[in-house]
């Protein structure tokens, strides 16, 4: 299920009399949220109570009052709402509180309902010969409207607004939509042929990381490689974790930074499990960055002919990129990544709390994935990023979850589809071919692999505007949003003469003609065939221009 | 299709006047074989023509004498036999003729049956009113006779002897039993899970490597890995065998024997691949022994994240152990095949003229494992062991086929029944917990691999007689068919007390109780289940005894 950008708020509504605006209360006591009535909101601006609007002005009046108050609450972030009965009798309300997060009915028996409406004669409709039937009559009429919220809870007159409060909170943790208002960790299910496995993305993960693993079967170890640097703090987190579940970590560091990533580190680690008593029953965990992550998983992909791995991704880059796919590779002297395995991980676990150490630079290397990602699969993501980028740090625990934990399902999709690099994976490549060759010419100016992919997306995009493959303005929208990002859109004094000769060299067209990833628009990507090394310079061009 | 023991002739049947001896002497021309004619043996014998014997004898004593003259050539080799019309009346003739190679039935029409028989007035059936529907009623009367043979081929007026020898040579390369006699290699097609393969057995086949791999696609290039001892003589063999196809494969080179087998090499090897300019469509071809074999698969592995890998296996242990089951490996300083991968070759070609220059000891390491398959899964092979294994050498082309393919085949059967090693693929372990012990404790004697296994197995096969899981007499069977190998069924001067802390150490015991494979019967194995220390001193100790 694709997950949607995160809830601003739940929104509780019912028939009268449920208990909506006790439990509204004690819900957000629960979750640390405000609780806003709409009644009481109707109540304030009209300077009266519900019962005299309804004697004096009418209905009519009293749910454009509603209708006014729904509006004002639905642009709120971090609140429980409860809504009066009828508020969910305009489809235009119904639309507007959806937009803030999930729709909570609180269900009661008629019965029920007239007990606790008698405690308090203000209430309107409650005048009449035979109240109870009136409640019934007025329930059952009711109910295709109640069916339009997303989940519902019984209230009764012995249940405790706290006790439903509870109740809503274990509904919630179905809906990956709230995860960051209930606190909880998302878990994105990746699918790849021959392999399945959760990733799971939250706050304060290392220290639970025992819990969303599988429990140790009876002999199985568990060794934990991690960085010199890193080894200390997050992977000593990450061991805790894992011991208060039951494993027993053995710790392997290796040297910070890319250096790690070449066969003698490998052996020298395959040498130490060996020593610490590793068999194929064994368990390797790897925290830290990509350098970490393809290191270790080419460890676990030949100990012993494979053993099962799970990686801790501490920079946002490795979490958006890396974490899918199953590839894992070291370097050679000739070059990165040309020795290397696919072995899927078990379990990818994103402690977003580690992102707190990272450069802003690695931050920016991390949102030129993710702005990809979104501009090849999703325009809502893309919207949301549109909207919502700026202001998205730490704090926004929802909203890290939701873009991080989407990228990973968009790129899990993508994979799934082309397990082994054959044909549609390459979508994924998008910006890579201007962006390589500007990277590679760019070793004075040092220009990161995210910064140059960004260039490489709008130069592409550019191109591809100008012969129709792309429609118009849609390079200018990626240049805004990876410009909120802190990626250069543009480039200052970037001598593009030297980014040619590293174009011809360039393996994908050097083998023949490429086949090039376009935008058809925001959130749609499609394969160009037959693109050669004259078109690509031509796109290059396009990075200097606007 | 199980591989059964090689034919040691073909036998021609059929109605009189369809031209048997003439197929035959043309069939023996063609394959260097001999041509034998029962009425030739019978006419011999009796010392008067086939139609005096019926005229004088009568049709009993003929068939008496053609019985005898059958058994006589049944146990010849090397020779083609023509039988008369009704040789294959008696079953007995026909079970006899069966043992010793396919029957080949040739057809005519009964005119021209008639027209070939009036030139031959020495027919005894020819004599009546009207020949040619008294041919015509026998030969719908001998019909389901003739339906017994394997093959049948059309003799007609107008073709010739060597057009019907070349059909039945046709034919025949349908039937694995008959590849020694026509000279085919034989195929034993590979069947494992997300993977199948051919395995070619052969004389003369690196000069034909490009033949039985698929031609290259555009583009794609050949590596071939060989050692510094074997490139120059096989390794260059196997080039010019892949030139001729339109490869043209570059060369590496290894130092030979174990040393090989670690890291750095590897590495070097990708290096070297890297700088020829290879790519995730080369090919690499491994020309060696188990070293090269292992070591060049682990390269094909992890190059590019996996390249396609044919084997060329240049030892008998090589071929008929390392070439099933897609398992690559190098060593690490700690122990041997530590870092590995599950690799499927695409392709394995066994040149059996590579054994040419195999020391004698070495042989004896491959025959200890091909007497372990025979023994775990085929009595037929066991039995023609027996008989054969002593005057099997390299000018036996037919039996070294067989023997190597079948061998292969067994493997294939259990690998593709537990690809990943979860639990029956156990069964190959058969003598090799108390071989293991043996070797290890054995450095200072330097007992082979092949040698500690045969020893194994006979020993655990005599507990496992002791404890009546084995039938009585099965080790003894064992230990007589090893030392026909060249093997040491029994060891001389052997300190069993050296072995018994290696065996403490074994890793399967280690893990807990094992489930040790034992001999049902010859050709049939099972796994007993928790097997402890206790019981494998105890059948440690069987080593010694008779």
């Amino acid at each position: 299920m694709k997950l949607r950008p995160p809830a601003r708020g739940v929104v509780l509504c019912g028939f009268m009399a449920t208990g909506k605006s006790a439990v509204a209360r004690a819900l957000a006591r629960r979750l640390g949220l405000q609780a806003v009535e709409t009644d009481a909101l109707i109540e304030q601006r009209a300077g009266k109570t519900i019962a005299e609007i309804f004697q004096q002005d009418g209905e009519q009046a009293f749910r454009d009052l509603e209708s006014a108050a729904v509006a004002q609450v639905a642009t709120q972030s971090g609140v429980v709402v409860s809504t009066g009965g009828g508020a969910l009798l305009r489809p235009e309300n119904v639309a507007l509180l959806r937009q803030m997060g999930p729709l909570v009915c609180i269900q009661a028996s008629a019965e029920t309902i007239y007990q606790r409406a008698r405690r308090n004669s203000r209430r309107p409709l409650l005048h009449g010969d035979d109240p109870q039937a009136a409640i019934a009559r007025l329930l059952k009429e009711r109910e295709p409207v109640y069916t339009q919220a997303d989940f519902a809870v019984t209230s009764t007159e012995q249940g405790s607004p706290a006790g439903v409060a509870e109740e809503i909170v274990a509904l919630l943790s179905g809906d990956s939509r709230t995860a960051g208002l209930t606190g909880q960790p998302l878990l994105v299910p990746v699918e790849v042929p021959g392999a399945a496995y959760p990733i799971h993305v939250g706050f304060g993960l290392l220290g639970r990381l025992g819990e969303l693993v599988p429990p140790p079967r009876a002999g199985a170890r568990a060794a934990l490689i991690s960085s010199v640097t890193l080894g200390g703090s997050y992977g000593e987190a990450a061991r805790a974790g894992l011991w208060a579940a039951g494993w027993e970590p053995t710790l392997h560091l290796v040297p910070d930074g890319e250096q790690a990533k070449q066969m003698a580190v490998a052996e020298r680690l395959c040498g130490e499990l060996v020593e610490a008593g590793h068999d194929r029953g064994s368990w390797v965990f790897a925290v830290g960055g990509g350098v970490i992550g393809d290191l270790s998983g080419f460890v676990a992909a030949l100990y012993m002919r494979g053993v099962s791995f799970v990686t801790v991704p501490t920079t946002l880059l490795a979490q958006v990129d890396a974490s899918v796919g199953g590839k894992v590779a070291v370097n050679l002297p000739q070059g990165k990544n040309l020795v290397g395995a696919f072995h899927q991980p078990r379990a990818v676990v994103m402690d977003l709390e580690t992102l707190a150490t990272l450069p802003a630079r690695q931050w920016a290397e991390g949102w030129a994935e993710i702005i990809k990602h979104a501009a090849l699969a999703d325009a809502e993501m893309f919207a949301y990023l549109e909207e919502h980028l700026a202001e998205i740090d730490l704090t926004q625990h929802a909203a890290l979850q939701y873009v991080v934990g989407r990228n990973c399902q968009i790129k899990a999709e993508v994979v799934a589809q082309d397990p082994e690099e054959r044909g549609w994976r390459a979508v994924l490549n998008f910006g890579h071919t201007v962006g390589h060759a500007l990277e590679r010419a760019a070793t004075e100016w040092s220009l990161g692999h995210g910064e140059a992919v960004g260039l490489g997306m709008v130069a592409e995009t550019r191109w591809a505007e100008a012969h129709g493959h792309t429609p118009a303005g849609t390079a200018d929208r990626l240049a805004a949003l990876l410009e909120k990002a802190g990626l250069p859109a543009a480039p200052t004094g970037l001598d593009l003469a030297a980014a040619r000769p590293a174009l011809k060299t360039d393996k994908k067209l050097l083998a023949g003609r490429l086949a090039l990833p376009v935008l058809s628009g925001i959130g749609s990507v499609r394969l160009l065939p037959d693109v050669g090394l004259a078109e690509m310079e031509e796109a290059l061009q396009w990075t200097a221009k606007r």
